[in-house]
């Protein structure tokens, strides 16, 4: 299978400039769609396949609520913002997920993520002066697995829930076709093992914006929906952790708004202001651009403060070596930002 | 100033494979120039203006022999190949640039790269457990400096031999245009402070064409090119480190090439019995897309065997995740594989 279309129409993104040259540029394709999941607005194209990797989380999440899991073992605000995580491994983190897997009667031996050197640095200095491993707990993804690890528990299902044919991915999959309206062609394995689906880039706009729009219904998946959306703003610092994207633009923008990362440039956002869902795919797979281009849209979409720390460590991050020395900056391509 | 041949005419040099979608795809220009600076091969556009960063230090070190600078302080072959590296800041490497400044009378404290955490785990963890802080000579670029430093000597020149009007950079600049072929229309700092000198990847490649060719020729600056190249070719372990492609991929082809990596998405090599130089610049800045695209470009210029180890781990890399499952692999795009 090939996709030409990943930089054929890709449009520029954002721009990475030292001194007076335009040092390297990022392509890649960006969708804003409303709550009826009309596509509002589009730069590349929209129809470029992509994976979401972690962007989906909270798709992932929607059986955990809507399977009763989540009102049967009372899991709290917290943990559903958990389940929606990429995480630091911060004690913030590492701490909730075991007290967790407790509450399941489970241990860090049961999540099926694979173990990861923690990003925090005072986990990961503790870690290495005790000159100690890192356990599946420390893994990014540990949340996410605690919720399928509820899921599998209260589906009676068995141990093994990152097959792709197991109970819980079957319904992910569910979930995850039913929210961005498309059949998903084909999944990759992503760095935790479980299955994640392939989607257009129109098609994760479109649950974004479903979800932006998710108050305005009622139902089991809305219901879900509206909070898991509000978990993820309420507790930005559990979604990702100090220093990161995620909860440095969602603090900026005082619990109103979701936005959350994935691997190899995706970024995504929940506006229920605005009842709009966004989602980009950076073509190189780059973190820095698409960090960059979702706070562009962001403050397009007048929901981030071009002034706020977040806007300014993101929206035009300066380039400094190794002395402080200010060497150039990354820019949102001009497109992102002129008004339509 | 802008630079739209930075992605207008770009080609696909490197793929990102998870499962059976092309993820991510990584665009750029590469050049290979033969030893009269004649272009041979060039994908994307040769004209486009990049800052070559660290893959030009074998450049911003020619003055440091054809001045007799390296002469007069008997510097070894180690030390020509450190004057060259972005290295680990392994101890091979923190030691022997110790030494070099205690044979200068000089210390960390002359340098002016910066400290940088050292990318070597032995020393990383070391300065972790003991709660200790990097020095400059853990700067990657610490070698490059000490050359700086003993030409600053040599010269009777000034201690701010980063500043562009210091004799050691106008040095720099007059091999750098030299080499290139080319007035360098401008510079950015890189990330040690130094000046980082523009030109066109095929002014990059006709540099690394006549450092394969210079044994043909006699005068200075030729001798210096003859001796820059070998140095890195019989060091490859000085000029990165453990873990890194220019380390393995010089470990691979023997000793008879010199390659380099820069940042930003640049690397170079420098094929003797070919006589031919190659330069790369990947135009999102992504080093896995240049390391990727280098091997690539080795094998099929006959240089690196397609089996090695190097080669396997670079050209295919295997995408594996946390618990080790193959997910995926890197694949240099076609047009750089097939024959012309």
């Amino acid at each position: 299978m090939s996709q030409p279309s990943l930089t054929a129409t890709a449009a520029p993104l954002t721009e990475i400039w030292r001194g007076t040259l335009l040092e390297s540029l990022h392509l890649g394709h960006a969708v804003v769609c409303n709550g009826a999941g009309e596509v509002v607005q589009g730069w590349g194209d929209p129809a470029t396949l992509i994976y979401p990797r972690s962007s989906c989380k909270m798709l992932q999440a929607l059986p955990l609520l809507t399977s009763g899991a989540a009102a049967r073992y009372g899991l709290t605000s917290e943990q559903l913002a958990l389940a929606c995580a990429s995480h630091n491994a911060a004690r913030i983190h590492v701490d909730r997920v075991r007290d967790w897997l407790d509450q399941l009667d489970l241990g860090a031996g049961d999540l099926r993520c694979g173990a990861q050197m923690p990003r925090d640095t005072e986990v990961l200095h503790a870690l290495i002066k005790s000159d100690d491993s890192p356990c599946q707990i420390h893994n990014n993804c540990s949340g996410k697995h605690a919720g399928f690890l509820t899921l599998a528990q209260h589906l009676g299902a068995g141990p093994d829930y990152v097959e792709s044919d197991h109970p819980v991915q079957q319904a992910c999959r569910a979930a995850f076709e039913d929210s961005t309206g498309e059949d998903s062609p084909t999944y990759g394995i992503d760095g935790c093992s479980a299955p994640n689906f392939a989607c257009t880039v129109t098609g994760l706009a479109r649950a974004m914006g479903r979800f932006a729009s998710a108050h305005r219904r009622s139902g089991r998946e809305d219901e879900a929906a509206v909070a898991l959306r509000s978990a993820m703003a309420a507790h930005p610092e559990l979604v990702a952790g100090e220093g990161r994207a995620c909860t440095a633009l969602m603090r900026d923008m005082g619990g109103k708004v979701a936005v959350k990362t994935g691997a190899e440039g995706v970024f995504v956002a929940i506006l229920p202001e605005q009842e709009l869902g966004i989602a980009l795919k950076v073509v190189d797979g780059a973190t820095r651009a698409a960090e960059c281009a979702i706070a562009a849209l962001l403050v397009r979409l007048g929901a981030l403060d071009k002034n706020s720390p977040s806007a300014k460590a993101y929206l035009n991050a300066p380039i400094t070596n190794w002395n402080g020395i200010h060497c150039g900056e990354m820019r949102p391509a001009a497109e992102l930002l002129a008004r339509a």
